[in-house]
C-alpha cells in the first residue's frame, strides 16, 4: 500500500509544524498589532462561488468535489475547494456585511489548493496569509498594510528587504501614452516583464514580432525599463493622461504617508511592475528579497471584486505573504531561533522499575504544573537504554529515582548535555533544571 | 448570488476565531507539556488510503474529488478529503518509521470533512483534536492520555467532567459469558445502548426481538446495566474467561497509575462503554459532562490499524477532543475568559485632520512598538463620528491630536468607559493606556 502523501501534497513533521506556526505566530501577532481581526472559511466553497473568479486557467486548476447521495453517479461536481483567500472574503464581507464594522480589517491564514503540476517549491496545498481593509479609499490603508507587511519580516529577522509599489493607473496611463491599446496591453506587459532576461533588444525584438511599432518598444522601455529619477513622482507627470495623474497622486501619497513607518526605508517605486491578477484596480505592491527569484508576498487596492457578489462597490486593498517562500528563504538563511528547533520536552522520567511508576507520574505531574514539558518513559527498561533515548530524542534531562533515591527521598538529575548527576530533593528538582535552562 | 457558506459549513467570524483559537491554543499547550508533538497531514489523501478504513457508512460519507486532466470527463475519483486524523497518522507512521523516535507521541488539531446530513451542532468540516501515543502496550501511556485529557479540561474551567473507562477484553468476555456469538455482539451492545431510555424491559423487549435468549438479557442487564460494586475489578473476575480477565488486569494498572495524576479524581469504570468504532483493541474511555448529551471526547487503544499500512503490529492508544461541543458547552455556561471576547485593538487613532495624517501613522507606530494593538481610522471624518466607531466596536480608548494638542506638543487620550479626557505627552501616552488596561 501507497503510504506516502498524495501528489503535490506534503505532510509536516513535527520540526516542521514548529517553524511553520513559528512564522504563522510572527504573522498573526504583527496584524493583531494593527488592529486586524481573525476570520477563517470553510476549505469547501459552492463551485459556482469560485468558478469564473480566477480566468480561465484558473477555472482549470480548481480541485471540483464529487456530487454525493442522488446524482452521485452523474460524476457531476457541486463544490470545489479553497482556491484563494480573496474570493471567499468578498463573500462573507457581502453575506454578513450589517455585522461586520464599516472598515473591516481581517487577516486570515488558511491553506488552499490548486490543481498545479508540482514542481520544486509548487505544491498542490499550500498555505496564503492574507491581511486586508475593506471599506475606505483613503491611502491610509496602504501605507499601514505596507507598515504591517515590513514589521513582519523585521520581526522574523529579515532586515535586505525591499518593497516595490506602483499603481494600476500609472501602467495604463504609460502603455496609453505608449499607444497601446486596451487589448494588447497584457501582452506588451508581458514581454516587458522579460526585459531582465532578453535585455532592451531582446525587448524590441519581441514586440516587433507581436506587431507592436518600433515607437512603442522605445515609449516603454524609456518609461518602464529604467529606475525611475528619485524625483520621478514629484513631478507634474505631463505627458500623462488623467488616470495617470490621479494615480501619481496616490503613489505621493503612499511614499509621503510611509515616511514614519517601519516601510519608509524599505520602500521603492517600480514603473514596470505588473502583478499578474486581473482584479487590481489601483496601487500594486510586492515583497522582494536579494536571493530569491519572484517575491516573498504582494498584493494591491481591487475596489470593484467583492461588487461581483454584493452588487456595490466596496473599496478593498490587501496584501498576501507566502508563507511557503519565507520559511525557504529562513531555512536556507538559517533564521530560525534554535529552541524552536530543538526539543520535544524539558526533561525525561526514566522509569528504574515497573513498581514506581505511579509514583513517577505523580512527579511529572509536579514537574508539568511547575511549567515543565515533560516526557515519560512508558515502561520500565534498561537504564542505560533510556539515557541513550532521551539523548537521541535532544531532551536536555533525565530524571530518575533509583534505589538510593528512594531510600533519600531524592531525585537524581542528569544534565545530557554535561553528562553531570546529582541528586536534588524533589520538590527543588522543578527549579533546577528551569534554572539551567533558563541560564 | 448565493453568499453563505456550502450546505453543512461555517464561516469563522473573528469572535469565533478567537474562541476557538483559545481552546485550540490551551489544547497545544497541555500536550506540549506532556511531550506530544505536532503533526499536520493534507486536507486531500489518495481516495485509496481511506477508503475501506471506516466501514460501509463511513465510505459513504467520504467527500470525493473529480479527477483533473485526463480522465476528468470520466467523472472518476481520485482523491479524497481527510475524513478523521488517525487513519493519516497510521499512513504517517508506516511512511516515515525510521525517522520517527519509538514511541512517537503527536497531537494533531485539523479539520475533517463528512459527508453526512447537516443537523443543528452536526457540520460537514469540523476539527478533531487527536492525541496518541504510538509504540507501547504498557498502561502508562493510557495514565498519561488520561490525565493530558483532565488537565485540558481543568485548565478550560471544566470541574465536573467524568472520564468512564472500559476495555473491549472486558466486553468481550461479559458477551462471551452471555452466549452472545461474535457475530451478534455488535446488535446486543446497540441494545444495551439504549438501557438509559427504554429501561430494563425495553432491553428485554428488544432482544429478544432479535432472537436473543431471555438469559442473555439478563446477564448482560446484571453485568453492564448496574454500576460496578467499588471493589469490582479488585475481584478475581471469576467466571470470566482469560481475555476478561487480562483485561481487568489492565483496566487496575490504569486506576493504579492515575491515583497520583490529575485524572484520578475523575475516572469512573463503566463496563457497558462500548465506543462506536471497530479498531478498538483495548482500552476505551469518553469524557462526559452532565448537561451534554453524548462526549466532549473519546478514545482507546487500536493495536492493529498503524498495521494495515506498515505490514507489522504497532501498539496505538489516543484521544480525540471534540472541539466543536467543548465549544457549544462552553458557550452556554459562559466559560470564555471576558478578555477573549471584547476589543480589536487597545486605542484607536482618530484623525483631526487630513494633513497631519503621516504623523498620526508614526504616533501608531510608537505605541505598537509599546506593545499596544492600534486601530488607525482610516480617514478624516467628523470627530464625534470617530468616537461612536471606536465605541460600536469596543476600543477603550481614543487618541487625537486636535488644534490645542498640537500647540502643546501633547496627544489628548480619551477613556471610552469612564468618557475622562485628557492630555498627554507624546511619550507618556501608551504607559497611560496600558497602565489602566492592566488595572
Amino acid at each position: 500500500m501507497n503510504t506516502g502523501p498524495a501528489r503535490g501534497m506534503r505532510d509536516f513533521l513535527p520540526e516542521d509544524v514548529r517553524r511553520r506556526q513559528y512564522v504563522i505566530g510572527v504573522i498573526a501577532d504583527v496584524y493583531q498589532r494593527y488592529g486586524f481581526e481573525p476570520l477563517e472559511t470553510p476549505a469547501v466553497e459552492n463551485l459556482e462561488t469560485l468558478q469564473g473568479k480566477y480566468g480561465e486557467e484558473g477555472d482549470r486548476l480548481i480541485f471540483k468535489i464529487l456530487k454525493r447521495g442522488e446524482g452521485a453517479e452523474t460524476g457531476q461536481a457541486d463544490l470545489a475547494l479553497r482556491y484563494d483567500l480573496t474570493v471567499p472574503l468578498a463573500r462573507v464581507v457581502a453575506e454578513y456585511r450589517a455585522r461586520l464594522p464599516k472598515f473591516f480589517k481581517r487577516y486570515q491564514v488558511q491553506p488552499v489548493w490548486r490543481a498545479d503540476r508540482p514542481q520544486k517549491g509548487r505544491f498542490r496545498e499550500f498555505y496564503q496569509c492574507d491581511v486586508d481593509a475593506i471599506g475606505s479609499r483613503s491611502m491610509v490603508v496602504e501605507a499601514e498594510l505596507l507598515a504591517a507587511a515590513a514589521d513582519v519580516f523585521l520581526e522574523l529577522g529579515f532586515a535586505d528587504f525591499r518593497i516595490v509599489v506602483n499603481h494600476r493607473g500609472l501602467l495604463n496611463a504609460i502603455l496609453s501614452q505608449a499607444g497601446v491599446a486596451g487589448d494588447d496591453r497584457g501582452a506588451a506587459l508581458v514581454i516587458m516583464d522579460k526585459l531582465d532576461k532578453i535585455g532592451a533588444n531582446g525587448v524590441r525584438e519581441e514586440m516587433r514580432a507581436k506587431g507592436f511599432r518600433d515607437e512603442v518598444a522605445g515609449t516603454l522601455l524609456s518609461q518602464l525599463g529604467a529606475e525611475a529619477p528619485a524625483d520621478w513622482l514629484e513631478r507634474p507627470g505631463d505627458g500623462l493622461n488623467e488616470e495617470g495623474r490621479a494615480a501619481m497622486q496616490e503613489l505621493r501619497g503612499i511614499f509621503s504617508l510611509s515616511k514614519g513607518t517601519s516601510a519608509g526605508p524599505h520602500l521603492d517605486l517600480d514603473r514596470a511592475l505588473a502583478r499578474g491578477l486581473s482584479y487590481y484596480t489601483g496601487s500594486i505592491f510586492e515583497v522582494r528579497v536579494p536571493d530569491l527569484a519572484g517575491s516573498l508576498g504582494g498584493g494591491g487596492r481591487y475596489d470593484n471584486l467583492i461588487g461581483m457578489f454584493s452588487g456595490d462597490s466596496v473599496p478593498a486593498c490587501g496584501i498576501s505573504l507566502g508563507l511557503e517562500r519565507i520559511l525557504v528563504v529562513m531555512g536556507e538563511r538559517n533564521m530560525f531561533p534554535p529552541a524552536l528547533l530543538a526539543t520535544p520536552a524539558d526533561v525525561m522520567v526514566a522509569v528504574w522499575n515497573e513498581g514506581q511508576i505511579a509514583d513517577l507520574l505523580s512527579l511529572a505531574a509536579t514537574l508539568r504544573s511547575a511549567g515543565l514539558r515533560v516526557e515519560m518513559y512508558p515502561e520500565a527498561d534498561k537504564i542505560g537504554k533510556q539515557f541513550k533515548y532521551a539523548s537521541a530524542r535532544n531532551i536536555p534531562f533525565v530524571a530518575v529515582i533509583g534505589d538510593e533515591e528512594l531510600a533519600n527521598g531524592t531525585v537524581a538529575v542528569k544534565n545530557m548535555k554535561t553528562g553531570e548527576q546529582a541528586a536534588h530533593a524533589r520538590a527543588a528538582v522543578a527549579a533546577h533544571i528551569k534554572s539551567v535552562i533558563s541560564g
